[in-house]
């Protein structure tokens, strides 16, 4: 193999980037050349789970610095700060693997919408790949600027997609019910995730307005080809358990259909997928936490499709795509360093 | 107060039985005289927590025994075993409260195809009385038997009854998607129980079987006044904590509905429901763990109706509401030891 | 039972504030008069699980209303902020049952060594009672100023009393080594209670500088009636579960000890305290959670002493006792609205 | 590299197995030739997160098989099991590393007195050679059978061998509080490990006749060189957590130390241990969770020296040191498939 190429971690102190983190320590064709965090510590003082891994300082955000030093960018910053550096960073050549929301949205209007900020970087919408390989595999190699996938969204899209893909089911009868762990909720502190608030408790959020509808919406009616608008009701649960996400996903078929078509017509949907376990068990979060899997089953209930499907929000969800993505974007096989 | 009642507590080692102590420990009106189990132990072993709280020892089932301490019995059994003892405390006077499922169903049949046992006391369905004072409080001073209602069945029931009663639904659209804590899996120890294996995790089980769904949809179908029948999609999930269901269920509406119409309805239904908690925020299992509040709330998503509402499964679910039963039937305040 | 006294909730945005309004809505001779907080909201919005138990909006605090309405205040205040309150409470015959901090040691230099601050009450020092009923029971009907104790220190306190008041110990060798949920670190938001850090894990902290060391140092060396002054190794831990003490106490007993005379001191020792169970098995915290109970063993191992004992930090360890300490005020029975 | 070498995972069903089973997966220098099980089952069928990882049915044990195929094999057994089949094993030139505890202790009385069985393999106890590499690096590399230590075993020896190589502390002074994630318990359900029992709870268990009391013992004092020979109390709680364990170390220095000094000799004694991680903070379990490091601190708080230190229970303290002994007795860098 080559010599590792340089990577840059922008926004060091969260989950996703202690995650990522880990997982390119691992990684025998990227480097860590540099990692930034208004906070001025080094990283096994942030995340004291680093200790003895990697010798490194954070640095305050130089995209002069950075470029020197690294081919590619990881962005582990929240939306809006995202945008704010992208466009310096392209303009130095830097490949971007950006896991904010800034640029999943393809209409700057609907970001607005559900953001509630202005779009600042509405040119580059159109140049940014989605970075879901299960389905844009093809157009990831060649993209400069990749919008890493929300992890409520990843699991909701790859367990619609086979069935949206093949116009099997009414697009505005889906219901998302999705339950994420609370490391989903980041690594500020707010009293909705102190533990004694949290723990032993469950209940919904942000219902009928989390942000991941409009994603969910676009993507799904990308897949589905154009035409009638997918429109999800996506409804977000906090469950008291650090890692993973379940959705259980309901959906009116066109018309009846058997269960063993629905697992035969998603186990080859993703036949060159080998992050995708189409299992015939339910799947539980801990069978993939820690892991890039996203494992899926499917069942007919009264006539009704129920798609249960579950991965690791920090993995899969967040920093494990995101490798995946750089893989693809390095010609190296997908699943470098993500066994 | 009169001389508090003796009652029985037949099978005393489970979780919903000390609960059940625990409650009637602080009733002013009852006494517990008996406790049957077919471990031969003081209450204070099988249930360290009593230690200091109450000196009894149990004792295997004598019906005759019983009934000359006691003039009602709460039976903490499992299905199959209530049914075989019920016959015999009825003829002897003894008032039945009844947790388990043998009396909920009114058809034998149904019984028999969701618990693979054909049913041996089917004479007494019709006496029976299903627990659910929010529904049914007029019927149950009278009875002699109430068929306590399972925890996610009162959860969804009490969630849909405003509704189906006003027939703003559309019977076959409900979706409930409940999760429930570990303790409503029971007391002996299995692999899917086990610490190690459902602590940060999160499944759904029973997919399209639950034993509670004929029960929602008999109970549904009888608050709607008959006609087409209620047949909701159940889907249960296990959640990493101790107690509590929530349910977040799913149902298209008639014609269009506004919210606060809605959260209108559901205070002038329970207007005289103690217990019953109509509120603007989204429920939280830990605000009524350890009570007997239901907690409801309703919103509209895209049109359609999406009902929040939650309670704790081992008392609202289970003991708490059999209290609630008991002190129907003696004729006390309802709310009496409950708050 | 005479009509119930007034009673202020001062400082009722915190966990030990919410325990205690839970238990004084069960008490007949205690009515929750005020409430005041710096938030400006009712009691069921800091607090959801209030809902429909109380109808009262928190006020800021004001000694002339306060003492208008209340006869007894309870202060769930953090350190500092009730010496700052309490000569205004007490001037106006209020009885003051502080659940703070500052007055529970009785030299002010050693309360300005252990927490930074000069004392601004020094001389109602020597007025306040440790209110420690199982201890000081005497005491405490006539006090005007309780210092409620801690909750590990009324754990290490009640673990060793029986020990060193019999002089059976080396006052220099006890080792206590701590265990406590989060719920004990307070309600504030704090990346070391934040979910994702705590939960799954466990930690020291504090190790040889916790502010309970002087406390349990004080109030044992009272109880041995002075001589050596104790002086304990504390070390506390973060548990990842919301309530609970359990202290693992070692101490190396002056002569020979057997077990069974030791479990034989502790019973009657405590023969006139309703909330001790000394117990032979190895206690658990969940069964005293949510009960005023402590519970205690004692074991033999290689020759030295070690004390198991858990308690409910939220109920005995704060709540519970302050309520325990009300009635004995009161006059009431010590158990009033407590078991 | 060369060819990987066979190995067999004998008993394949627990979490020490599927945690060994994970971690070879990723070890260019081995590969999973057999696994063994009393249930006749895939590998991904007992561990479901192993779907997609390995296509392995489990077989009953036949030596002569495994010889065939194998160099190496780990016995994941509970003990007295592990004896039963290491003769038949070691006679066909395989080399085993026993996860069981039937080959740490070098006295067969002893072993029968803590395990209530007769040794049945005697003589091979002192063939066996202790696998903590940071003590014992030398002799692993030539060894035919090793003993893989406990976990709190090795938990507790790590954090003491440097004060007692060095004679720094009273042989009998020695204190161990340790606590488990409940892991540590095994795979069988059991009512103690239950999850509504010990979810929210804290408890110790087997207080002064844990099992792993005289293996700590006997290699200590054969740290010591021999001489007084150690003695500790030692004892173990239940955590409500997954995985991990914290002890809590006291022990009485000789004389006089400073904490530097004492973190000084730690950093020396492991100088050329990279697994051992010499922090000054507190250790949380969680940062060396899914980890094979060792992180341990020393403070002296009022004359006592204290030790504080945690690994993971399932990889430093089982499968993770046990891949380390192999990778000695391959040549290999210590680290290998373990970073």
């Amino acid at each position: 193999m080559a010599e590792p190429v340089g990577v840059a971690v922008v926004g060091a102190s969260g989950y996703a980037a202690r995650e990522l983190i880990q997982i390119l320590l691992r990684h025998p064709g990227a480097r860590i050349a540099m990692a930034t965090s208004r906070q001025d510590e080094r990283l096994d003082a942030l995340h004291p789970s680093l200790t003895g891994r990697i010798d490194l300082a954070c640095e305050p955000f130089d995209a002069d610095r950075l470029a020197e030093r690294c081919r590619f960018a990881f962005l582990g910053l929240p939306h809006t700060a995202s945008m704010a550096i992208v466009p310096s960073l392209r303009e130095r050549g830097v490949k971007v693997i950006d896991l904010s929301a800034d640029y999943r949205l393809t209409d700057a209007q609907v970001y607005e919408d559900w953001y509630g900020h202005a779009h600042t970087d509405p040119a580059a919408l159109a140049d940014a790949v989605y970075g879901l390989p299960e389905l844009f595999r093809d157009r990831i190699p060649a993209a400069g600027l990749i919008a890493n996938p929300g992890c409520y969204t990843s699991t909701s899209i790859l367990s619609l997609a086979p069935l949206v893909a093949q116009d099997l089911i009414d697009r505005k009868s889906i219901i998302i019910d999705a339950k994420s762990g609370v490391s989903g909720a980041g690594r500020s502190p707010k009293l909705t995730t102190h533990f004694p608030e949290c723990n032993e408790s469950l209940t919904a959020y942000n219902v009928g307005r989390h942000r991941h509808t409009p994603e969910i919406d676009q993507v799904l009616t990308a897949v589905a080809g154009g035409g009638e608008p997918v429109e999800v009701i996506f409804t977000p649960h906090l469950i008291p358990m650090d890692r993973g996400i379940l959705a259980t996903i309901y959906a009116t078929p066109k018309k009846p259909v058997a269960e063993h078509d629905l697992i035969d017509l998603f186990r080859s949907f993703y036949a060159d997928s080998p992050f995708v376990r189409v299992v015939t068990r339910l799947p539980a979060t801990k069978d993939s936490a820690f892991t890039n899997f996203f494992d899926v089953t499917v069942r007919v209930v009264r006539g009704r499709i129920v798609v249960l499907a579950c991965l690791d929000n920090l993995v899969k969800g967040a920093s494990g795509v995101a490798v995946q993505n750089l893989n693809l974007m390095l010609g190296l096989p997908e699943t470098t360093a993500l066994l």
